[in-house]
């Protein structure tokens, strides 16, 4: 079986797996305050252009999920977010489960516009009975977003400016964010993100590293105490070093950005074979992660060889997948997949 | 100022001060334990048919709905009701501070379908990666609704007949259920409803008292430790005998039905008014809530003399209102607003 | 049956049945915001000295204190009381239910003070892994105390100094604030608790009110958004006009403090007889609540005709009991009783 | 400088190492739901004679005692524990943050006994005004415990009789549970641990993994759904199968154990090189955690090469500390230690 479930489905980047046999038995103290860490936070805050931001490495995204919105806001406050945000529909409530509720926006592509939460927050703010309905007080995006597509810095800036004219927090979840910035569609960067969010996370888990994501705060009064919420939450790795480890490997010599483009570039391939077949896709993604439509009797023939994620049914007789490719794809499977593909639709 | 907005506008009926004044300097055991409480108690159960059924006391609606449905779900377990449930859209998020996602089915009428929880339950267990969202496990109706509409007997049967297959709770948010159970297109008693519910409130904050919900508890599941949870949740009162006092009033000799009914004989004659001088409805309500649509520049004029609550922008040129009745509706103020309104749409 | 068992025992002070029955066909807006409550919350303000205070009513006491407890802190952050306190011994986990940790200091006679409070924070911020631990941020005591001790103006002041210096909020729990402010050992007022705290209450309940507790809030930080925690929390009482027109009777012509001093009275009288009779007491309270203790032989006897609250066992033979007197305590009821424990200790 | 602070000062045993290195590549489905969970699950439940066993792999010991302890309780229950428990001082409130209080029972070991349990319990039930308090229904205990002891079977026995004839669960933290079950004066097994716990874990961070706990479910009332449980609280690792590959080494050839000997061989001999040096110990530990009763004056000299954890102070003029061992103590430390502790203990 070859997998397109994901990009979570190897172990980590040869890079990474040399640095953690070199400093196995290495001693350091423990819970991220060690060196690696320190180092890796230093190559990242470098990489933002942001000298003064805090960076946390975490272990999943779930976890710094829940864990930044938790700190950002008193029990009353609401998070929004797309009608397909992660924290939405695939976390089992864990932001519920920490006190607070969620304002899920319609959105046919994933994202949310500034225009959408000024008039949230202008509906609240007009209510005569506003204390009877939850406060919004943070906008979580993710970029790429759950379809693949990304934020331009004309959208991302106009969500930034409406939320600091409105006084709300603007959290990225950036689960992908090296198979965002290096699109081609891509016009941000990561001092961008720095500049532009309150916090905002750069994916380990799925770029290459065993696990781990490295969430970058800027605004100050998200700062504060933060490590004990990490804690709280459950959050705090006892080795923290190999968080740090993994992140100044993939921070050196940008490996994360290097890594990032291979598995745009099988993107690519993928695409253009579907495309070249004569399919069409739910949602435009030029990232890694694709979900094309396909008719259920090819499924049924693919899913001998391939393992994908099944999104939805389409009509009565075809439905969309999601494919992943990622920094860990090889080109044979590709290879495989466009063949088998244009083979069995061109019966 | 004549006030429409609300159906708690007024104090309480006259019987039941009547019965605050002669019991004023008892002495009583706190925390619904006294003998008011357990002669209210016996009243409801009898009235419900429903010898076996716990009925607890609580001072409001909003608490006895985040009691309700903290004590019958775990941790993961969501609620599911209509969007325009009022845990969902009116509560300051109180469900989710007790930890608990709340799944919003659509609706236009305030009702939602037992053919629509068949398919959210449907959809959640055939998902591979359930415990990645939510479960649904507890239906939360209002009867009326939020939008004074109310469920039919068959379609009660039906949604109680899924939870059951389905192994979720039902729950009933009774806040006004005088007004529901006495309206003519009524066919559900109260009986039906210990029957059908797995726990269910009578209101007794908008039908007559000065404040109060009756919890009526059919399910064993919901039954234990019940007590507990409203300490917890802070709604234990102190000198509980008030409410028992309350309700042992509302249930001897049907009072609480007789007083409902003059809330919709005067929801009668507006709605009559209204069509009369040729608006239409927002929804179309057969109890004491109306939602007239009406002119901007009409309603200018009536709200120099009337409070009503403001519903929603219809078009450019009006908007929806709230109108309600209660027990404590005079007929002057009524006989007042249709003259009114008639006086000023004919212009 | 004779009930000492506690100070909420009966309805509500004549004046207030009076003032409820006059005002009853009044039509209001609901939640608190109505004329009442505005001028009941003028006549504190005044009563404090306060003109900047936030005044908001709630229920009760255990609503009140999670409410504020809730609204203070941080998700990481603590509560310190003592462990007689009632939030960390009689409210069935409600504050840990909003998310939070009670850090409970040993305390003889319910109260806490400076020094410990100093003790505690330094050790918590001396502790290298300071993030693996909750970090204390509000100072819960209860005046007069459950155990029926009062704080004197010296200690209270030396905890502000405390808290402040610290940066901890001071909350002062006033359920039976009266019966401490009126007795004869106090030194403390109102304008110096508005002053010494952040945030206190002014408890009605088991002063003459058949419900309810005025919160004032003197610290700005603790005033924001503070009506959408009260609504989360399921603590706004849809009819607000009856906490309103309670306070407003209340603070009319000092109405609360003369009937604490009623309570008072027959306090000392009770605590005389048992002193007479040779009893020892369980706590040194010079407020409404007493706590003698007595053979059980003799307990077994005067429970025939009196009911009080059991504390704890002191010795093989004797129990400590708690003894209420209140605003409704009647002289004849206090007669009787001393008569019986003269006469049935002399045996 | 030499670290003896904690047993996760390095990164993990080389037959772990060398495992993950040789899986590296290999494609597997996310979550816990591969081939390595499931073996490793299979080899788990073979060393605890519990076939009917459910295993869960979790990243780290917070994370799963929070975990657990809220998939157990309904909201107004409590876990009951030493005061000296981890959950209750070391966890910043993450059991609370989940809506639980603890109830610390006093301990000037570590452990608590079954009578202890039992006069807890008796007094909550016996308590007519029991729903104003916390139900106990858990019992969380850690063996080895945080001062290093351990449990004989004998007690366990006692505290699991007393558990289940009350109907309270019984749930043991092993985060050093090789350290325990290894020493000289332990008598459980494995397999007792399963039968007499409702849950209990393995830890896998402190004995020679990067990371994880393995969490065996013997009790069905705790393994229902609990996937979600650790979804909802961000303890499901995206690529489980490093959990899974790290625990099946740990538990191919009884490495575990092995490995855990080598950490109490290195105790055995630090702790008789302090007993030669006259010291004494602020707690009598056989496991791998050693907690000496030092002068400053000595601990000064030895910080200059030593890095350890201080306790607590005990006198004027000495501390106690904790040392660690662990798999991953090398001789020459211990070597250098004891040559350095005895002359300059000597001088």
């Amino acid at each position: 079986m070859i997998y397109f479930t994901s990009d979570y489905c190897e172990g980590c980047h040869e890079a990474i797996l040399r640095q953690l046999i070199a400093t196995n038995m290495e001693q350091t103290s423990g819970y991220g305050t060690d060196s690696h860490c320190a180092n890796a936070a230093r190559l990242i805050r470098q990489a933002c252009c942001a000298p003064d931001a805090d960076v946390h490495f975490l272990v999943g995204g779930t976890q710094t999920n829940l864990t930044v919105i938790d700190a950002a806001l008193r029990p009353h406050q609401a998070a929004v977010c797309a009608n397909t945000g992660h924290i939405h529909v695939h976390e089992t409530g864990a932001v519920e489960a920490t006190g607070h509720k969620i304002l899920a926006l319609p959105s046919e592509d994933g994202k949310i516009t500034a225009a959408q939460v000024r008039a949230l927050v202008k509906a609240h703010r007009e209510d005569e009975a506003m204390e009877h309905t939850a406060q919004p007080k943070l906008v979580y995006i993710s970029n790429p977003t759950e379809l693949g597509t990304i934020y331009s810095k004309q959208e991302l800036t106009a969500l930034s400016n409406a939320c600091r004219e409105l006084g709300l927090f603007l959290f990225l979840d950036g689960a992908r964010l090296g198979y965002g910035l290096m699109c081609r569609e891509n016009d941000l960067t990561m001092a961008d993100l720095a500049a532009l969010c309150d916090a905002f996370y750069i994916g380990g888990t799925k770029v290459g590293a065993l696990f781990g994501e490295a969430l970058v705060i800027s605004n100050p009064l998200l700062k504060e105490d933060f490590r004990y919420l990490i804690k709280q939450h459950g959050g705090m790795l006892a080795k923290g070093r190999l968080l740090g480890i993994q992140f100044e490997t993939l921070f050196d010599n940008n490996l994360y950005f290097q890594i990032s483009k291979h598995a745009l570039a099988m993107a690519d391939r993928l695409r253009e074979a579907i495309a070249q077949a004569g399919f069409s896709f739910y949602a435009e993604s030029p990232t890694n992660q694709l979900f094309p439509i396909l008719p259920d009797s090819l499924l049924a023939e693919l899913s001998k060889t391939y393992a994908y994620t099944y999104q939805c049914r389409v009509d009565e007789h075809s439905s969309a997948i999601r494919l992943c490719t990622s920094w860990a794809t090889r080109e044979e499977h590709i290879d495989a997949f466009c063949a088998d593909l244009l083979r069995l639709s061109s019966r």
